[in-house]
């Protein structure tokens, strides 16, 4: 038996009639053209097709070699090249990668070297690769992928569709929903970070709550997710979390936002729905942050927010002689004020 | 043979009295209430028992189901409820809650499936799951726990007691004191970032130190401790670190001190006892920061620390179009104060 | 069949004489001195070898019990102890460490419990621990050596003398030239973080790039280094990238770059060749960074930098009071300008 199913059984190769169809747009050239593969505009050879979404790579239609150009019927008027005109074309640009995706699966059903407890239950279809564990009492749903040496723990429940790379560990009694996707070495329902000092020292508090990752969510590589010291740490439908991102116990987090890399919430933390934070932005614990909110990379919340818009924090870099100086003077910024006030009241008196 | 033992023994419910006793307090209320588990003041159930631990929850006691409240004597003026009073409640809920812990171990013994080195030495009592490895040499203590797929180099030493989650690694020749508690995708003794810089390329350092994890220490989900360059790094008794915390070769960190997730620390640092780094902190390298020292989240430090107290760095956060005015004004900040001291001499002149 | 080779063959002891000879230095003392460790200036015992690389250990000669030191020609002046003298003593004492480093192989072969697609093609002289998964069609050089639980997926060319730590994974068509390393965690080629917006949810784009190391790359613990959507994320010869570092998708970094823990570079960003960043810089998307760039700790890169020399972001680290004072002021900086400009106004027209 091969290790895996190394690729979609079909030809990837369709012509531009058939990719039309598939992502819903109007033909504008042949439709016998055929589309092998997908690249930039910049890139893009003859027989791949591209896409224009954001309307600064324009000029780039009038050089790109590409097979054709999926983009908006506005963006068209005078362009002569083969098209497929849509509203949304980055979308259909995402459709067709999976099209020339070559991820490999594992083979249908259990290898040998995979060690599944007697009680869990594995539903149809399933794809579990070499060196995985399965705990007691497990729930695998139909059609879910387990790469190799991902380990899942007593109870845990994993819904229809999920797909869980490569060394995932998920801890007991966590519940994935459907089509739920984890990368690798993503950790679920680690222990949280709660002890209680006494005499100098602290003691461990058990955390006996679980992590749930609703419908649709989506974890990073390497990503941590701590499970609940009472209740649960909860990740809402849709959800999309990126690398290294460190969740704590008992977060929420609202539907469909999106957590860029390096971002770490604090403990109990609730954040809305349709929020974006970018890269490395932390946010403190007991807090609540409403929905529709951007954070820009490697702020730091401090407070809870709750107006929908854009926050920041931190400074503009500069090269280092000139932010020695200036955070110099920072540092007597209060002094610096007060000197003002004193000029002010002087000004005043004259 | 069950993978693990699923579950404690034991019922772990119990009645009040009996719990009373466990904890050393003194119960005002029916012995024989059962308690099956434990909440929040907010959301415990008639069944369960809480706590009061922080005055800032106290008008929740008027409206609690919790079947008893763990509590100061001095917060229980007044309560009609029934409770359960001693001296530290966080305390006594943190005994409480490994009753209730359902965290699965291994069956007593090696997994069939584990390679454990004919050389290694395992203790009376280990549980040592599926997939695991045990290199050349290992000193494996009594009813030390490993969970799936941890990697335990040659010339390890783990003390009695230790708990090694899923997917560990421990490199070669690093010793660990007894309890010490690793959670899972940590790697303890990676080589530390050692180039010697010569005709424009990097060259390696061997790092042939290793890493020393005192008495119970705590280590966090993906966290990563390198092995020393030529001496080892050291992390004393007690300490608690949290996940995705990156300390460098030959760093030292002093008994007690608590480390949150996402912070770094660069080489050769050394950090007191009984220290506080809030999450994201970053420590630069070859500088001592001295016992009792808080640092507040996401702070970057630059120098070495003489005196105990609280420290921080950064700005505070605000609307992006506020804060973009704020960057621009703090590039030209030196400008500024330049323009003070001008209106200052005028001023003194007039 | 032991599980590693524990330790070179040889006795790693070695006169002073033979050592001067190895690091091509000219010795000053008795080249009959057995030379059995290496240790700082500090802390060396009167068998070990130690090293003056930085000035600022000098005073540290007059004391130090090393059997050696390895030195510049102009440092030994007026130094009485036995001395090994040479341009680079730091470059020296890199390759010495070679000699000492313990870290064990696994032993030449394959051990029992991988498992090897059939199509995999192994080069002489491997060394293939226990639990390693290798996918179809994976190419590996020779003298390769892959540490226990690491995941290697199809199509994967792994070129001679690279050394894959314990339970990395490296996916799907990414491809490593010669000796280059990977240490423990790390994960290539897990999926960029893309996603088409449509109607209030994320569709994921498939990401058909691939990783790119290119000869003599160094990658960090649990570090993360996402594949191309399109095209390939591409790390040049010589670039060594320590723990927890992040890599999105199409970044692209030049040779001889040095990156610290904790960085975090956002997608498509290109940085140039020798330059360092400092531990946890983040450097947003879709920029460029020129050659030869120094970027301090913590900072934050929103745009291009086309000039080569250091730059910094942030604020100087203070006790938390006084810190608290500059962010408020901080916060009406844009305030306080005005006001100087209403003072410099008001003295004009005096």
């Amino acid at each position: 038996m091969a290790l895996s199913d190394v690729l979609p059984d079909e030809d990837p190769t369709l012509t531009l009639g058939e990719l039309a169809t598939l992502v819903g747009g109007e033909l504008k050239g042949d439709p016998l053209t055929r589309v092998t593969g997908l690249g930039t505009l910049e890139r893009a050879t003859p027989s791949q097709i591209s896409f224009l979404a954001n309307p600064r790579y324009r000029a780039q239609l009038s050089t790109t070699q590409a097979a054709a150009v999926l983009m908006k019927p506005e963006d068209a008027v005078g362009y002569e090249g083969q098209a497929v005109l849509l509203a949304n074309p980055y979308l259909a640009f995402a459709q067709l990668t999976h099209r020339f995706d070559r991820t490999p699966r594992p083979a249908v059903g259990v290898h040998a070297s995979a060690v599944i407890a007697r009680s869990a239950r594995l539903g149809e279809g399933v794809r579990i690769g070499p060196q995985v564990v399965i705990g007691e009492d497990v729930v695998i749903g139909a059609r879910v992928i387990i790469e190799s040496g991902s380990v899942i723990h007593d109870r845990v429940h994993v819904g229809d569709d999920c797909v869980i790379r490569s060394r995932v560990v998920i801890h007991h009694d966590c519940h994935l929903g459907q089509r739920v996707s984890i990368q690798s070495g993503a950790v679920i329902g680690g222990d949280g970070f709660g002890f209680a000092p006494a005499r100098g020292a602290w003691h461990k508090i058990a955390q006996i709550g679980a992590v749930i990752l609703h419908d649709d969510v989506d974890i990073g590589v390497n990503t941590t997710i701590d499970r609940g010291a009472l209740e649960d740490t909860v990740i809402h439908t849709g959800a999309i979390i990126d690398n290294q991102v460190q969740i704590a116990h008992n977060v929420v987090i609202g539907a469909h936002t999106a957590i860029a890399a390096c971002c770490g919430i604090a403990g109990s933390t609730r954040i809305g729905a349709h929020c974006v934070l970018a890269g490395g932005v932390g946010v403190v614990g007991h807090i609540e942050i409403c929905d529709r909110v951007q954070i820009t990379g490697m702020s730091m919340i401090t407070k809870s927010i709750t107006e929908p818009g854009s926050y920041s924090s931190g400074t503009a870099f500069d090269s280092t002689d000139n932010w020695k100086k200036m955070a110099v003077r920072l540092r007597r910024l209060d002094e610096l004020a007060q000197r003002v006030r004193a000029l002010e009241d002087a000004t005043d008196q004259s």
